[in-house]
């Protein structure tokens, strides 16, 4: 399975996420099978798009019959690491950090907010969504104690590039970064970064030049 | 200009806001030129991909000088769209929403939030940033009398595509979607989604397969 896995395209697997979230709609919707054709029509995309990309996955569509929604999204999951649980822990109680630790897809998806942390004294104690606030000073401390798998920084970018150089020492493994800026960790630590002033941009100049960027 | 512009490619385009971010940076610290070479350690992309990339605006690098920071990082500005404002209007008042309205930095670069909007009638008459917030129900008629260049959905995915249906139809040209859905719009209507839950898959995937996506 791994080795198979292996093989899959950077491409594709940037597409599984939004495979996988039409597919958990159409399970909501009751659709059981779906063909090329009709996923193609629904996610905008090539229906030879979809089959080349699905055909990654083995056999799971049919001639005739269409691909099992459920058995598809299960094995997206799979892939995607969905079917484990991840610890996440969020540096940053603020809205954004606060937006995150709300959010409750997050936790049915299997990433389960373990403990959310701020520099602001005055949030020591208060709880998120019934999580405990902490200091940021003691993040060292749950970290040695807890293992995180990511941690979602939603502070400045002053004090990210810091706290993630000290939590990567400690050996965590993935950064959700929100900051406006690049972390300062080693090569095998994965760096997954929002940056929404440059998503923001690409609108300005869409509008300014009336081009898509797909 | 504009026909120059047209010649760029996506894929520049996509890297403008790191480079905007970058020189900008560079610019607090007081650095007035950069050669490629110490641009390319600062942003881990060779070199001669930044040289490729910059060629694009013209002839802002000399041979033994560099860049001249500020010009590139004006120029890349216009670019962008950046030298103009931008109107936004937030739709969702929540914690998504008000981390978009207080983020500072957003205006300073010509998006000025004009009106933030929510279904829940509590928060009618509160502030953001001084900001009213107001009942979604009036965006119809607020979307008539304000020229709205960019609407931010940060609601739950059933009420994003109905509320973009609607502007849409009033002649709101860009959406940027928080919601994990697709917008049902017409096609030269600009949609930049920022899917957070397939931000977190990615890291997932990658944490399960410790390879990179980029």
């Amino acid at each position: 399975m791994a080795e198979k896995e292996n093989k899959i395209s950077n491409a594709v697997i940037k597409r599984l996420p939004r495979y996988y979230r039409h597919l958990g709609e159409l399970i909501e919707m009751g659709v059981e099978r779906i063909s090329s054709n009709e996923l193609s029509v629904r996610m905008k995309v090539t229906a030879s798009q979809i089959r080349q990309d699905l055909n990654n996955f083995g056999g799971f569509g049919q001639q005739g019959y269409g691909y099992n929604v459920k058995i598809l999204y299960m094995e997206i999951a799979k892939i995607l690491g969905l079917d484990k649980k991840h610890s996440v822990v969020i540096i940053g109680a603020g809205n954004l950090g606060r937006a995150i630790a709300n959010y409750a897809n997050f936790e049915k998806r299997g990433f389960i907010i373990e403990g959310i942390f701020d520099i602001n004294p005055k949030l020591k104690g208060s709880t998120i969504r019934g999580i405990e606030v902490r200091n940021l000073e003691e993040i060292e401390d749950f970290a040695k104690e807890h293992a995180i798998d990511i941690v979602a920084l939603t502070i400045p970018k002053t004090q990210a590039v810091d706290v993630a150089e000290r939590l990567a020492r400690l050996g965590v493994k993935a950064f959700w970064n929100f900051a406006h800026t690049d972390l300062n960790v080693p090569e095998d630590v994965i760096v997954e970064s929002v940056h929404l002033s440059e998503s923001l941009m690409r609108i300005s100049y869409m509008l300014e030049n009336g081009s898509s960027m797909d």
